[in-house]
């Protein structure tokens, strides 16, 4: 069996080893156009940082032998043409016409089973100047090298990063590392559109505590300088730049597809079926140039993800081999890293659920991420998206210092079993001091929204309150913290009742009026709030998340 | 309406804050016999070693605020009588004789609900000498303080261990920090007898690799001293002690149940049903001293965690104020920090699945924690274990200095869903590479057990290769690592041929022989068994868990 693969970064490997594997005699070509192979894309801010020391261990297996051509032979026996360039799938012929960099020289390549594995594009906005010295993407390690050029030359520098999305704001940190002024220039009213307005607040909040600038709902409209970019122009006003980083999104790469007639989506990524088979039942196709299933709104999406490839890949291997497999599809799984917070969801944001049509009730569970009492104990900022119909979890979300990792992938779990927040908050998560609560954070999160539905609850979100504020409403907003806790910070307009003096106090408080109740993660507000009702107060809401998941501006001191 | 509980320390409080905000009227009384109430016995271990700085942190609510009963009374509106012992459930009349240890005054207490959070008493065997000064448990704040008060006297101290438990080994690093040389001495052939004997034995290195000393099989025999322990008799010899800490379990503390005539199940803890109700419906019982279902073998077990009786605390107060809600069992669920190694496992074992008698293949995946290039990437170490009828996970086991824990909370949600390992394999995990690989570790187990169910990958446990070692069978057990890797540390009698050398190479081995490939973690191992079957070999093996896991003594230099 003659297999060729076109593209030898993530999927293209993976499937040639995995085919290797199952059926040792196959014939297996990587077709690169590139000079490097099965390189870790998703570590590139981290070699741009200079946590990752050397290029080459992107590219090296983990006991540090380097993954090039000479290796996938003699190891795998697989045959990689580096520097060569798939110009034509010839279907009916089942040959792809290919040509060596070095000297132009033009070939065919026959196959029984070919897999197309080419990968993304980084989307470069058609704006003037774009081809200024110093712009660049983040997308292959050339890219990293000449960001770590220009990071190496001078001291302080302005850097402008164009989009609020990951890879941009996973490079934020080795920049303010390195002495620049970074700003993030975002289009959307928020960054991170992957989170709900208010978790991606936190985030804002978090990179401009290290210094770093946020412009929303901004548009970049050119780039100016001579020969080197030296300025950003806005529709906000003009921004100096050293260094403008885009990021604005990738796009798959299907010429190749496209060109030999093969199903593209709606999103403009390749079709492919379970199996990972094109609409040509001889042409697989997987990693960054595929469309999926997205699981959580059952619609087929673009979500390009390393692990993603990686699944992909070993799923159309097996079926080329004849081992029937199948990829299900995602969840919209995403984390990255920005300065001491992990950033990640899972599943739906509120927008998205509440535009399909759901009924949802949201929880947020503030809180330390292992006992409270251990001194690595670090904050947690989770939200939580339910179904109120099915009970069902839809999506989490999370912001912090402590371990967002691993309660989004317990949420994945969840998720993809469709369990209800009823059996998750029974699930027997492993327990002990140094590793999480006694009742783990996803836990109390899902507890918090059965509270809800079980109508012992009600919430109100930062964000309605915030708006209360502003049109000046005539409402309470109780503070039931202590007075130490309220003398270090307080949110506006609030009233201090600490919990404890509650049951004396509550007679200062009007029972006709309007009360929103919160405390610095509303375990406390919530327990004000059934003081309040059980005295007779008719209209007493608990705030979201309280002062520790407040997105907007607190009073200090 | 009047609850009457039981129990101060967890699931009583528990419980007793729940009523309260369902029905803020009841009026709910609590009885501790102690003078601590609240407090997180969990973080004993962190007090003595003083990471947990002050008794009191154990006793705080996350912000700092102690949970004595004033901050009950205050807070909660919960009555709570301290160093009050209940003597007496009177079923009849629904009250309970107290007696205040201050004047010894006895009262009834009356009720409508009762609630018993007695807790558990730790086991201490009936052994001459146990009564003798510095032979502890650690079971209070009162144990905590008196192994504090001798570790504070003198410099270098011998401490044996009694049992290889979980307390008992989450001691020994405090312990040894303060200088103390530490023994485990354990009845059974291994200590951690939740895990399988191997990764029991990972651990046991670790622990030795810290200077200490590990007595499996060894029986306690007496406690010998004037006054002081200073020698522990075995039957395997006397060792010196200037403390002993008893690790041997706990037992549920039931006698006012039993008294009472509540029934009490075949594991001596109390009897409830999936409502936390006892045989008297008008009495609870939740944590420590009652026995639950075990999700993964189905059969009752006694399992006490502080993460379980909160959980059946939260559903005992809801049935108690009418909401209806269950609590669907355990799953063994259990991790420790031993060291620098996480120790966690749920689900079933290798050996209590063979003893149910499933058909069950078991797969290894060591590897770095996070993608391998990230300079804070550690070893991670799993075990699982899969039925191979249904495919379906049965158990996880992991150690070693990774993040075990979310792989462990993935794997107690995936068993949950009862999912099988193909489903388990396709997760939409979180992947950033300060996170996780790109293939997540416990997808990585998942496939390899897919592989070898499906017939691609023959595996052979450590233990059996060392049987075949020791028996000196006549095998080939051939390791295709690196000259450098093997220059450094080797497993006894093997055979070196690194993998990239192996297609050119594969003459020198004989066919028809018997042969055990590995490498580091196996999948060069899995690679070159793979070569080896495509040339002819009919008898090749894989070796699970390769050089990382090798549970014996390697040789080194």
């Amino acid at each position: 069996m003659k297999v060729v693969i076109i593209g030898g970064v993530a999927a293209g490997p993976k499937a040639a080893s995995k085919i290797i594997r199952l059926n040792p005699e196959a014939d297996v070509t990587i077709i690169e156009k590139d000079k490097y192979l099965s390189y870790a894309g998703c570590g590139l801010p981290y070699y741009v940082s200079g946590e990752v020391k050397e290029q080459k261990e992107l590219m090296c297996t983990p006991v540090g032998v380097v993954r090039d051509p000479v290796f996938f032979q003699k190891v795998k026996n697989v045959h990689v043409l580096t520097e060569t360039e798939a110009l034509e799938v010839d279907r009916p012929g089942k040959r792809v016409r290919i040509r060596r960099n070095s000297d132009g020289e033009e070939s065919w390549r026959e196959y029984d089973k070919l897999i197309l594995a080419t990968g993304s594009l980084p989307l470069v906005p058609p704006l003037p100047g774009k081809e200024l010295k110093n712009v660049f993407t983040l997308h292959g390690v050339q890219d990293a090298d000449g960001i770590k050029a220009v990071l190496a030359k001078e001291k302080a520098r302005d850097v402008v990063i164009v989009g609020g999305g990951l890879i941009g704001v996973e490079m934020t940190e080795a920049l303010v590392k390195k002495g620049c002024r970074v700003t993030i220039v975002e289009m959307f009213p928020q960054i991170f559109r992957m989170l709900d307005w208010e978790m991606a607040q936190l985030v804002a909040q978090h990179l401009e505590s290290h210094g770093v600038k946020i412009l929303t709902s901004t548009k970049v409209e050119a780039f100016t300088g001579k020969d080197q970019v030296k300025e950003v122009v806005t529709d906000q006003g003009t921004l100096p730049a050293d260094m403008v980083i885009l990021s604005v999104g990738v796009r798959p790469q299907v010429q190749l597809a496209k060109a030999a007639g093969l199903d593209i989506g709606a999103t403009g990524a390749i079709k492919v079926d379970v199996y990972q088979a094109t609409s040509d039942p001889d042409i697989y196709a997987a990693g960054d140039c595929v469309e999926c299933r997205d699981l959580a709104t059952r619609k087929v999406c673009y979500m390009p993800m390393g692990s993603t490839a990686n699944k992909q890949a070993r799923v159309a291997a097996n079926n080329i081999c004849g081992v029937r497999d199948t990829f299900p599809g995602v969840l919209g799984s995403t984390i990255c890293k920005v300065f001491d917070y992990a950033v990640a969801r899972t599943g739906l944001t509120e927008a998205t659920a509440r535009e399909m049509n759901y009924k949802v009730v949201t929880a947020s569970a503030p809180g330390p991420d292992r006992a409270h009492f251990m001194p690595e104990a670090k904050s947690l900022f989770l939200k939580i998206v339910v179904d109120t119909k099915t009970r069902r979890l839809l999506g989490v979300q999370a912001t912090g210092p402590g371990d967002a990792d691993k309660r989004l992938d317990v949420a994945v779990t969840a998720l993809t079993a469709r369990m209800t927040v009823d059996q998750i908050a029974n699930l027997d998560l492993c327990y002990a001091p140094p590793y999480s609560p006694a009742m783990d954070n996803l836990i109390t999160a899902a507890n918090v929204a059965r509270n809800k539905m079980d109508g012992y609850l009600d919430g109100v979100s930062a964000r309605e309150v915030k708006g209360m504020l502003d049109q000046k409403r005539d409402f309470i907003f109780l503070d039931t913290r202590s007075q130490g806790e309220y003398d270090e910070v307080r949110l506006p307009n609030s009233t201090l009742i600490p919990l404890g003096a509650l049951r004396k106090r509550w007679q200062e408080l009007p029972k006709d009026q309007e009360i929103v109740a919160f405390c610095k993660i509303s375990l406390r507000g919530y327990e004000a709030a059934l003081i309040l009702k059980a005295e007779g107060f008719k209209k007493v809401r608990v705030m979201d998340g309280g002062v520790a998941m407040w997105p907007y501006e607190k009073i200090k001191g």
